[in-house]
């Protein structure tokens, strides 16, 4: 029989998948989704990027490099560091790494183990919780609040340090954007331009739809609308009736933590046009369901 | 004060890339170093892969992927598996990483703990056993023996499995060649032409040193010569003074596992020409060491 250690039966799932693999076989049956729940963004990586590794890839830069990845990139890292927060870093303490998931994993795999506690933002990205949970540590949610203008509280976060904490993951302003380095920014000041153009229409769709009140958020292309007044107990009850009965995938608040319910996450990395059906059908669903 | 998890402690170096790093140090005192330590090789990748890879680039192939691997890609390497040795593997059990260490990595992590016992070919890849340690696990080291023609023995093998046997780990042949997929293999035919011809140098080479012998290896671009008879009691002392002395990097095969003492191991990924020279100043350090 195969044994395999414990901790791997402590992994989560990331739930805006399991919607994304739901909205994609209500999509493969005919049925028209507008996906609101995932975040990828529909714009082209911009081309001087592009060009880049096209010259590298002919230059013939194949081989081996070195495990926390060249130099000159560190160096832009540490420059871009110094650029946006005017703090010097040392290249040599720069890493690179091929996505998010993987600091989250080693920073996490460094510090968590039974007996120890590890504070979170929550609501937050899923993985947090399920790396703690992954190594045994104890998750401590830190509560990250509407009134609070979805920061965290440096009174509330002290308050939950203990002598057993060993990590506290602070992500500010949550699920930060963009980071553009050396070379042209065009490219880059016109994607932030169109998410700007992107996250009023969403605001101020959602604060128009019966019941649903919406922050502006300062970072990323996600809005986090209170639907606490729709009258649905359950966001991710109220998430997944959007999906089946009005085509619009997007992910229930309690996806992202306990501090979650009572809210829905929306993607805004889609189409301005999208973006309009979508609000127009959740404003017809609400309508609807709320008369009934 | 900072804490981190006991288990990093127990993760082991690639001996491999010290002896790198004191290569390139000499290196840049001005000494003339010929580095046959690393198994870096020194071609190109294959003209056809490198233009999928502009083309890919080009056509905007630029957000997520899944995390298994694109699908035709899983596909094309059930179908190389089908055509190297006949078996059916479903493209949906293929997961495609960067990388030899991550499946390691990943297989060790997901068997390994206190109290499991893991069987791994030594000598062989030093990230085995600092894995194995790493996990809490307890390696078990499977005997590479050079009258077996380097390869493991079934019955050594079966009689080390235990009821606490969690995974055994199988390189057979040892550090096995390059994977070829669908495409042209022009390029790859004469990649592995020329290192037919650098095996057959180095292994000529090596046996008409004094005190050396060497079987010809059967997969990669690594030979591991014994040296046994060399006078030098330990493989580490000898390979260091060919470094330091003769310009020279190698590995001591002790890097390799407790079963690599009385040889080293020399990388062929280099040039035919720096292949010779290496072996002409061994030739000259061990006449000179053995008549002092």
């Amino acid at each position: 029989m195969l044994t395999t250690v414990d901790a791997f039966g402590r992994i989560g799932e990331e739930n805006a998948f399991a919607v994304l693999a739901r909205a994609t076989a209500l999509a493969a049956e005919g049925r028209d989704i507008i996906n609101l729940g995932i975040g990828q963004p529909d714009f082209r990586t911009p081309e001087h990027i592009v060009e880049a590794a096209i010259k590298a890839l002919k230059d013939g830069a194949h081989g081996y490099t070195p495990s926390v990845g060249i130099l000159p990139l560190r160096e832009a890292v540490s420059r871009d560091l110094n650029r946006r927060y005017g703090v010097e870093v040392d290249p040599n303490l720069v890493m690179i790494v091929p996505g998010g998931k993987v600091t989250m994993y080693a920073a996490i795999r460094l510090f968590g183990e039974p007996g120890a506690e590890i504070l979170y933002p929550d609501p937050g990205f899923p993985i947090y919780r399920s790396m703690i949970e992954h190594t045994g540590a104890t998750p401590v949610p830190v509560p990250i609040r509407e009134e609070n203008g979805f920061a965290f509280s440096a009174e509330e976060t002290l308050a939950l340090i203990t002598p057993r904490t060993r990590l506290l993951i602070i992500n500010s302003p949550a699920n930060a954007g963009i980071a553009a380095l050396d070379g042209p920014h065009e490219a880059v000041t016109a994607m932030v331009a169109e998410f700007d153009r992107r996250r009023a229409l969403v605001v101020e769709g959602l604060n128009a739809l019966p019941g649903v009140s919406c922050a502006t958020p300062r970072g990323a292309f996600y809005a986090f609308p209170n639907v606490s007044g729709t009258g649905w107990g359950s966001a991710k009850a109220l998430a997944s009736a959007l999906l089946e009965e009005a085509g619009v995938a997007v992910i229930g608040g309690p996806d992202f933590g306990v501090h979650g319910e009572g809210y829905l996450r929306l993607s805004y990395a889609n189409s301005a046009e999208n973006i309009r059906a979508a609000l127009e059908r959740m404003d017809g669903f609400l309508r609807k369901r709320a008369a009934a």
